[in-house]
């Protein structure tokens, strides 16, 4: 199965990688910056390219890894009738392909991926969705060899899947620097939080979050939650950040007594 | 060195029994409610005390761990005078216990304590403060062998690390809760997050959180983010949250763009 790779961001890299890992074949990348496209290409032995219309039309599986906003454009400029096309998107509906293959899907690698940080993807679940059976039994064997962890989920699960990993992950990796930014403003070590924040996540692996809650606000200790607005008082946004998180915590949990 | 542990929750559980491995005698444990008292006394073989009046002037360090608008009162109906006096508050100024003990401090063990969840107190950091000299030299041996990892901070600092604590672990854990339970109403498995959560907290072990920001929010992505904000027309309160973490993340890169 040869495989074309549009796209040189984070998840295209990584998926790249992993495909050649894998022994796949990655014949083209494509990036709108020639050098974006030659430097992954380089790495995985695919040939560069920078125009939509040299785009081979004799590979098997076409990969598009742009902004969610390009998928419909880039799709839109192959010319594949039935090759397999598929994107990477946790919240763009399999169904803006259908106008340009007859087998087509969706490859979610569900983590958070940045280009500087090593990923291992065999520990990486991958939300699948096909448009018919045919597709799904060709593609399951390239996702397999990506990753043991395949789950099959709807375009509707799958955009929920990722509105809750915008929840889980990008906030509150946000709070850190929230948390960095302000401790570093008043000469406190942010690495003493470290093994805090890991226990915070290593507990939710086999509790439900809920029940671990702990902080003044799930107490409704008023007293601390004031003097820590105060310490906020020169930092608008992150106040008002405390604020909305702390009254929401307290009402969840008035809510949970009654 | 004999001590007595003024509490029955969380922080005073686990404290009692890092104290009883480390081999010092817990002579009382105090709670207002006696099968509080019992049960914890019991696990470490010391005497229950339920009443205030009753417990002893002849030990050497008397742990005040209980709520810290408790912390006063409690400090009040001792009669110790050059009994060391330590409360365990990240939030609590030291000083609050200046009238009751020529000799006092605060020992605040930085980590989420949940009663349920097991704890290695040698990995949690004790964040120490003392009235004088003397109080440190005598406290300090104590605490080595609670944890190796002791830090100095003053009353302002270690409010300020209690705070970044609050954004980076106890907010972080409500984002968990919000995402597990948007994601039960949707049939969807929250199980499939949590290799996510964990890589997101090791990340920050090695890189600054603001460099490593992923989502639609850090790009801008308001196609993603109004997909988003329609998924939780019926939350309202989940709505505001993503509404007003996603305007932050995007006006902090923003501002560092220019």
């Amino acid at each position: 199965m040869e495989v074309v790779i549009l796209g040189s961001g984070n998840v295209a890299t990584h998926l790249a990688y992993a495909l050649k890992k894998a022994e796949y074949h990655v014949k083209q990348v494509f990036s709108r910056q020639y050098e974006h496209a030659r430097q992954l290409a380089d790495g995985i032995g695919a040939e560069p390219v920078d125009q939509l219309q040299h785009i081979t039309t004799e590979a098997d599986v076409y990969i598009i890894a742009v902004k969610d906003e390009s998928i419909q454009e880039v799709a839109s400029s192959l010319r594949l009738r039935n090759k397999i096309l598929l994107h990477t998107s946790g919240s763009t509906d399999m169904d803006v392909l259908r106008p340009f293959s007859t087998s087509y899907g969706v490859l979610y690698p569900l983590q958070t991926i940045s280009k500087e940080v090593e990923l291992d993807f065999s520990k990486i679940p991958l939300i699948l969705e096909f448009s018919d059976q045919r597709t799904k039994e060709m593609m399951m064997n390239l996702a397999f060899k990506l990753s043991p962890l395949i789950y099959e989920y709807n375009s509707e699960q799958r955009r929920c899947l990722h509105l809750g990993a915008v929840f889980a992950c990008n906030f509150s990796n946000f709070l850190y620097t929230i948390s960095y930014d302000f401790l570093k403003g008043k000469e406190v070590d942010f690495s003493l939080l470290k093994p805090l924040i890991m226990e915070t996540a290593a507990k939710i692996q086999d509790h439900i979050p809920k029940d671990i809650q702990t902080g003044p606000a799930v107490r409704n200790d008023q007293n601390t939650i004031q003097k820590h607005m105060a310490l906020l008082e020169h930092y608008p946004a992150w106040k008002n950040i405390y604020q909305v998180l702390s009254n929401e915590i307290v009402q969840t949990y008035a809510a949970k007594e009654e």
